[in-house]
C-alpha cells in the first residue's frame, strides 16, 4: 500500500488506522475513476484560477497544469497505479500529482473540497453523455423515418387490447415510434440546460475564504453559469436523478417497441424478418432463431427504472448537506446511462434492418373485423346516429363470427337484412385500403397523412442538424 | 341496475351480459368522474366542431351543447345520478345527455373514441394542476426568501455527514431550500410544455373517416398543437409520468426540508419552533409537541416515488395501442398530484412561520471546532501547503478534542505549538462571524451573500410574476 | 365542528387550535375507519384485561365493553358519527364511548397508546386479509387443476422468447401457472406466522408502568405471542411490507398469466376464447371483444409493485420509534390488498371458464420446427454427440425455412442428405404426439406426466383443506 | 475473436455472422463467469447421471468429470482463457472442454439446456449466499446482545417524531435491533427452502426425450426436490425476487440504525463514539470525523431497493417460458447479495464496538419532559380518569415550558397547583430511574426485563448454533 494513502488526508485528527474492511467497504476508486477526465478537466480550470487570481503562484500554477496533463496521458496509456487505498479517482490523482512535481501538487486543493469537485464531474461526465444520447436518438429518428416512407403503402392491422381495431399503416406506425423519440430528445435538451451550471468553488458547503473567481473557471469549463448557493450545490443531485427519469422513460418507449417487435418476429404473425446478425439461436432447440436484442432492451428497461428508484430512495430524507450516502449515486448513473447508449444504439443499427412480410400483416388485417368502425360510419353518412349505427354493426359483426366470414364477404342482401340503409357503394368502405385511405388529417393514418409527416419529420431532422 | 348500462354499448356484438364482479371491478366512474369538467369542456368542443364542419346539423350541435352544460350544472350541484354500470364518467355523461336531449346525443361520439377523449380529458385537467402547483412553489419560494433576509445574519452550525462542517448563515440555508424549488418551476414548466397537445381526433387508434377539423378543436381547448400521429396519441402516457417524475424530485426536496425541520425541532438541537398550529400531540404523553407536517410530507414523499414506479411499470412492454392496463394510470396520477398540492401548501404555509432559536443555532456552532478550515486557509494564506496547513490543523483539532477545548479557546503558545506561521491576528479568523463573512463570493454563505441573492430572487419572483 | 375534536387530546399543552388545513392533511379517518372492526376489538380486550388486573373497575371494565359492542353495532347499521376533526380510527370511537358512558369511557386509554393500537389493529385487519387470499388462491389452484386435467391431451406449442421452441400439453402450461400459485400460498403462509404476534402493550414505545398481562390479551386476540421488545413493537412495520412484497410476487405471477391470456384471446393466435361475461367491448368499434379482466390485473400488478415501493421507501432511514411518517403504511397496503383479492377473484372465475381452441393450438405447434430438439434427440440415439446433431438439425431447417416446409414434410432422402445415420423410423419422433408423449419424467410435458401432477395437486388441495 | 465463437452453437441454422456490437450487447460472461463453480458442479453431477443412465458411456462421463475438475482447478489458477465471444459462463466452460478432451465434450449437453442450467445455477450460488448471511446476521446479533447487556442500565431518551417521549434503556434500544434481525433470519430460512428445489432436467421448457434420473442429480447437488413442472422451472425467478425482497427489508432495517447512529454521533447530540478505524475524514475541514460506515449502508439500502424494483418489473408481464429479458436478472441479484453481505459485515464489527456516552444520554433524558406519562399514570392510580390525567400533565407541561424548568423541578406545591391528587411520593416517579424500572413486563425497558430479554436471546443463538 502506498505510504501517499487515504488515510493521509486527514491522519493529524485521527488516533488509529482506518480498519482494512472499512477501507475496501467505503472506496470508489474502482468505478468513479471513469470520471478521470472530467477530473483533470475541473483541476486544471481551477489551478489556472487559483494562479491567474494570484491565490497560488504562476510557477506553481504551470506545474500543476503540466503535471495534470502528464497524468491524463498516464491513465490513457494504461500506466496509472490505480490504487484502492487512495478511496476515489481525485485523491489518486492528486496524489500522483504531488509524487510527480512535489509541493506546488500540495496546493491544488486550495479553496476546494471533493464535494463541490465530485458534483462538477459528474455533471461535465453527464453533458457528453447526453450529447451522445442525443445523436444516437437522431440516428434512430432518421431510421424509422426512412423506414415509415418505405412502408407508407403497407397495410396491418392496428391493435388495442391486442384485439384488431382498424387497419393502419405500417409506415404509421413507425412514425408513432418517431413521435415518442422526439420526446425523449426533448427531455434530454432540458435536462442539459438545467444540469449545465457549476458547482465548483462551493467548498465543503459554505464556500471558501479565498478570492476565487468562479465565472473564469465557469467559462473554462463551458457552464452556462455557477450554482447560486453553495450548501444547494454540494447536496443536489437533481441533474442525476432528471437524466435518469429521462432515460427510464426513453427505455419505457424502447420496451414497448421491443415487446412489438418481439410479437411480429413470432410465427404467430410473421409480419417481420429480423436480420440473422441480429439474432441468436439455442443451445439445445437447432431451429431457434430469437429476437435477443429486443429482449435484452425491454430487460434493460426493467434496470433503468430500478436505477431511478435508487437515486430517488437514495435522496430521500436526506439533511444538507453532503452525506455519504450521495457516493451510491454514480454507480446506478452510469449504469443507466450505458443502457440507454447501448439500446439505442442496437435499435438505431436493427430496426431500420427489418424486412416487412407485406403479404402476412394485410392478411391478418383482413381477419377481425377490422372496417367494422368504417361500415358504422357509412351508416352515419346515411344519417344514422352514431350509436345506432355501432350496435346495428355490432349486429353484423356477431352474425360474420358465427358465420365465420367477415363484413366483407357478407352479402348486400345480407348486410341490408342489418339496416335498409346500406347501399351497393358500401363494399367500397369495406376494403381495407379505402379504410386507411379515408383517415385522411393531421394526425390519421392515411399513406398521404404519413408522407406528410415523413417530410415535416425530414425537415426537423434536417433543419436541427443545421444548428 | 339501470337499462341503460356499459353493455349498452357493445351490446350488437355480445351473447351474454357482464358478470356482475367484472362489471364491478373494471368500472372506473368511482375515480374518474373527478374529470368531469375536462370531460364536458372537450365534447362541446368537439361538438362544435361536428356541426361547424357539418358532420352533424348545427341543431344537434347546439342541443348537444346546451344539454352538456345543463349536465355540467347538474354535476356541481350534486345531483347528477353516478352510475358504476355505464362504467366511467365517458358514458356516464353521454348516456344522461341522450336521456336528456334524445338521439342528438347519440350523435356526439361521432368521429372520437373513448382512446382520444380520454388522453385530453386528462391533459387538461394536468394543465390546471400544473398551474396550481406553479402558484403554490412561488408561493413557498416567496415565504423562503423572507425568511432568509431575516435570518441572514443567524449563525447556525453547517454539516455534513450530520457533523459539524463549517458555520453558516440561516439565510442561506433557506435559500439553498429556495433554489431546489426553482428547480422545480423550471421542471414543472417543462412537463407544462410537452403535455400541452392534443390528441382528439386521433379516434381509437386511427385517426377518422370523418371530415373533423382538428384545429379547431385545438384552439377551443387551448392547446399548442394537435397531436401528428394517432397511433402514438391514443397509446402515449409520456405526460403523466413527467407530471409525477418532476412530483416526485420535488417531494423529495420537500422530504429532505422536512428531514432538517424535524431535527431541528427536536429537544436535541432546539434550533427552531414550529407554531402550535401545525403541530400534534400525543394520546399518551402529555408533553408532546410533534412536528407531524413534516413527518407526512416526508411519509408522503414515499408514496408519490410509488406512484411513478406504479405509472413506469405499468407502460412498460405494453404495445401499441390502446391497452386496458392504461386504465390504472389515473389513480396514481391523482394520488401524486394531490400529495403535491397538499405538501406543498403545508410547507408554504408553515416553514415562513418557523422560528429561530438563535441562540441554540450559534451555541451548536461553536461545538464541532466549526472554523479549523478557516485556520487552514490562514496557514495557506501564510505560505504553508494547503496539505500541510490541513495536517497541522489536524493535529490542533485532535489536541483540542483530548482538551476539551475549542480552537477558538486554545491560547497563542498552544496553537504555535502546532505551527510557527500562526499569529496573534489568527483569533480573528477562528470567530463565526469572521468565517462566515469570509464566504464572500457568488453563492457563499457571506450574509452579504445572502442579501444580494435575496435581492436577485426577488427580482425574478417580481419580474416572472408579471408576465 | 364538534367540540370534542382532536385538539381535545392535548389541549392542555398547546396555545392554539389546530390549523384547519393541517387537520385536514393529518387526518387519516376517512380511511383507516376500515380498522373499526378490529379496533373495537382489540379495546375490548384491553379493557377486559384492565378490569381482571384491577387497573380499572370491573363496572368501568363492563361499561366500556358494552359501549364498544354498541358502538360497533351503530357503525356497521350506518349511524356512526364519523368526523375527520376527530383524527382517526381511535379517537372516534374512544370519543364517542365517552359520550355513550361518560366517565368509564375515559379509563380506555390506561396502559397504552396509538402506537401500539394501530400496530394490534392492522395486524389483526391483516390476518384475515391473508386467510381470504389463501382461500381465493385454493380456488383459483383447483381450477387451473381441473383446466390442465381437461386439456392434459391438447397439444399446443411452448415458446421461448416468444418463438416456437417445443410441443407442449396446454394441460402441462396450466399446472406451470398451478406452481406459481402454491408459492404464492407458501409465502403467505409465512407472513401470516410472522405477523402473528401481539403489539398491544408496548404502549407508547417503552411498555407501560401499569401491571398489565399481555398474555391474557394475547390469548383474546389470538396471537401466537406478545412481542418482546416494545421500542421495535411499535415502529416495525415489516409485517405490511412482507405481505405486500408476497402480493407483489403473486400479481407478478398474474400478470404473466394475463400476457399470455392477451396473446392467446387475439385473433393473431385464435388460441382460446373468453366467455363474453369476461370480456367488453369498444364505444367505437363494434367488432370489438377484448380480454380487459386480463388487461387489468396486468395493470394492477404495477400498482402492487408501486405500493411496495411506497412502503420500504416509506420506512428507509426512520429513526426509532414512531414517527408520523408511518400514518402512510396504511393507503398503500389497502390498496395491494384489494388488488390482490379482486385479481385473484376475477381469475379464478375466468381462467377455468375458458376455451381451447384445439385445432388452432394444434396448427401453431406445426409451424416453427417445434420437432427439431426431437431429431437432435434421435441423432444422439444414433451415437452422434449432441454437438454434432444440433449443428446438422440446424442445417436442415435452414433448408426447410428455405424450401417453406416443416422438417416432418421433408422426405426420408432429403433428411439423410445431411445425416446418414437418419433411418425411416425419424418420422416417429417428428410427430407433435411422439414429441409430447417422449419427455415423460418427472416435470415432463407428456400427457401421462401431467395426469401425474393432476392427481398429486387434488391430493396436496385436498389434504390441506382438511387441516 | 476465438474460432469456437458462439456462433458456433447455432451456424448451421443461420446465414450470417452475429453483429460485433450485437455480440457485445448480449455477452453475459463479464459478470456471470462468478457462476462457474456451481455451474461445474452441476455439470459433473449431470454428466455422472447421463453415464449412470447409459445416456452416455461410462467413458465419456469419467472423461467429462476429470475434465470439469481440471477447468474449475484452471479457473481458480486463474489462467483460464474466459471469452466474451462465447456469450456465457456456460458455453466458455463446455468449449474449453471440448477443447481438453475431445468428443466427449460436445455429450455434455445433452438432455439439457441453458435454461435449466442457469436456474440450477443461480439456485446453487443462492443457497450458498443465504448461509453466508446467516452466519452473519448470527455474528450481529450477539454482538447486539452483549451491547445490550453492557448498557441494560444506560438511560437515554426515547424518542416519537424525534422528540422525547420516555426514558429508554440503551440496551433496550439495541434489544428493539436484535429483533429486527430476527426476523430477518426467519425470512432468508424460508427464502433458502422454496428456493432449494432443482431445476435441473427441465430441458429448455419441456423436460427431455432421455431417460433422465433427477432424483440422482437432485441427491447430488443437495436440492430437497426437483421441481415439478418443466414450464415452470425454466421461467420461474421467484427465488431471486425473493431473496432480494428479503434482502431489501433487512438493508431497510440497517438503514434505520445508521440514521440513529449518524444522530447519536453527531455533536448535536454526542451520545456515542464509533472508533476511529471506523470513520473516515475530510479532504478540507481537518477536524471532521465522519460515519461514513452508517450513511454507506443508508445509502445501500436504497440500492438494494433499486434492484428489488428492477426484478419485479423485469418480470412483469412475461409470457413463458424463457425470454432473453431473464438474462438481466442476474446483475441486480448480484449486486444485492453484495450490499447486504457487506453492509452486515460492516455493522457486525462495527456497533458492537461503539462507546456510549452514558452522561449524555442521561442529560439529554431529563430535556423534553420525560416522565410527564409517569406522572399522568400516578394521577390514574390516584383515581383520576386517564384522559383528565393526560389534560392536567399537558398543563402542568406548559406551564413547564414557559418556566424552562422540568416537572421534576417543579415544586409540589406548583404541582398539586394542577391537581390535588398529587401527594409528595410523586417525586418518586418523575427520576428517570423510577420510570424506566416501572415497566416491568414483556417487552417493557425495564433493565430487568432487558436483562431477561438478554439471558432469552442468548439461549436462543446457542441453541440454534447446535442444530
Amino acid at each position: 500500500m502506498s505510504e501517499s494513502d487515504a488515510k493521509g488526508l486527514w491522519s493529524g485528527r485521527f488516533s488509529e488506522a482506518t480498519d482494512a474492511f472499512v477501507a475496501a467497504f467505503s472506496a470508489s476508486e474502482h468505478y468513479d475513476r471513469r470520471l478521470y477526465r472530467e477530473d483533470i478537466r475541473g483541476s486544471r480550470a481551477h489551478a489556472r484560477m487559483l494562479a491567474d487570481c494570484g491565490i497560488i503562484s504562476a510557477d506553481d500554477g504551470a506545474a500543476i497544469d503540466a503535471g495534470l496533463q502528464a497524468i491524463e496521458a498516464e491513465i490513457e496509456a494504461g500506466g496509472f497505479p490505480w490504487d484502492p487505498a487512495l478511496e476515489d479517482v481525485h485523491m489518486n490523482i492528486e496524489a500522483r500529482l504531488t509524487d510527480r512535481i512535489g509541493e506546488a501538487g500540495k496546493r491544488l486543493h486550495t479553496g476546494r473540497s471533493r464535494n463541490d469537485q465530485i458534483a462538477t464531474d459528474i455533471r461535465l461526465w453527464l453533458r457528453t453523455v447526453i450529447d451522445g444520447n442525443l445523436a444516437l436518438l437522431r440516428r434512430f429518428q432518421a431510421g424509422l423515418v426512412d423506414l415509415a416512407e418505405r412502408e407508407a403503402d403497407t397495410v396491418m392491422p392496428g391493435f388495442t387490447h391486442l384485439q384488431v381495431a382498424q387497419p393502419v399503416s405500417f409506415g404509421h406506425h413507425m412514425l408513432a415510434w418517431y413521435e415518442m423519440l422526439v420526446r425523449d430528445e426533448s427531455r434530454l435538451h432540458d435536462v442539459r440546460r438545467r444540469a449545465n451550471e457549476m458547482p465548483l468553488g462551493s467548498a465543503a458547503l459554505a464556500g471558501t475564504t479565498f478570492p476565487i473567481d468562479r465565472d473564469q473557471t465557469c467559462a473554462a469549463l463551458g457552464f452556462d453559469a455557477p450554482t447560486r448557493n453553495s450548501l444547494d450545490a454540494v447536496s443536489d443531485r437533481d441533474f442525476a436523478i432528471e437524466f435518469v427519469s429521462a432515460a427510464a422513460l426513453t427505455m419505457t418507449h424502447l420496451s414497448r417497441m421491443a415487446e412489438e417487435l418481439v410479437i411480429w418476429a413470432s410465427p404467430l404473425t410473421g409480419f417481420i424478418d429480423l436480420p440473422d446478425r441480429f439474432c441468436t439461436g439455442s443451445s439445445i432447440m437447432p431451429q431457434k432463431k430469437n429476437p435477443d436484442v429486443a429482449e435484452l432492451v425491454r430487460g434493460k428497461s426493467a434496470r433503468v427504472q430500478g436505477a431511478l428508484h435508487t437515486l430517488l430512495t437514495l435522496m430521500k430524507g436526506q439533511p444538507l448537506a453532503y452525506n455519504r450516502d450521495n457516493q451510491e449515486d454514480k454507480e446506478p448513473l452510469f449504469d443507466a446511462a450505458d443502457a440507454l447508449r447501448d439500446s439505442l444504439r442496437a435499435f438505431a443499427d436493427m430496426v431500420p434492418a427489418l424486412t416487412v412480410n407485406r403479404g402476412r400483416t394485410r392478411a391478418a388485417a383482413r381477419e377481425g373485423f377490422a372496417t367494422a368502425t368504417d361500415l358504422a360510419d357509412y351508416l352515419v353518412r346515411q344519417g344514422v346516429a352514431f350509436r345506432d349505427a355501432h350496435e346495428i354493426v355490432g349486429r353484423a359483426v356477431a352474425y360474420g363470427v358465427a358465420e365465420g366470414r367477415d363484413l366483407a364477404d357478407l352479402s348486400l342482401a345480407e348486410l341490408q337484412g342489418f339496416s335498409t340503409a346500406i347501399g351497393e357503394d358500401v363494399f367500397g368502405v369495406l376494403t381495407l385500403e379505402g379504410s386507411l385511405a379515408a383517415r385522411d388529417h393531421t394526425g390519421g393514418t392515411a399513406p398521404a397523412q404519413v408522407r406528410r409527416q415523413v417530410a415535416a419529420a425530414r425537415r426537423r431532422l434536417g433543419q436541427d442538424s443545421d444548428r
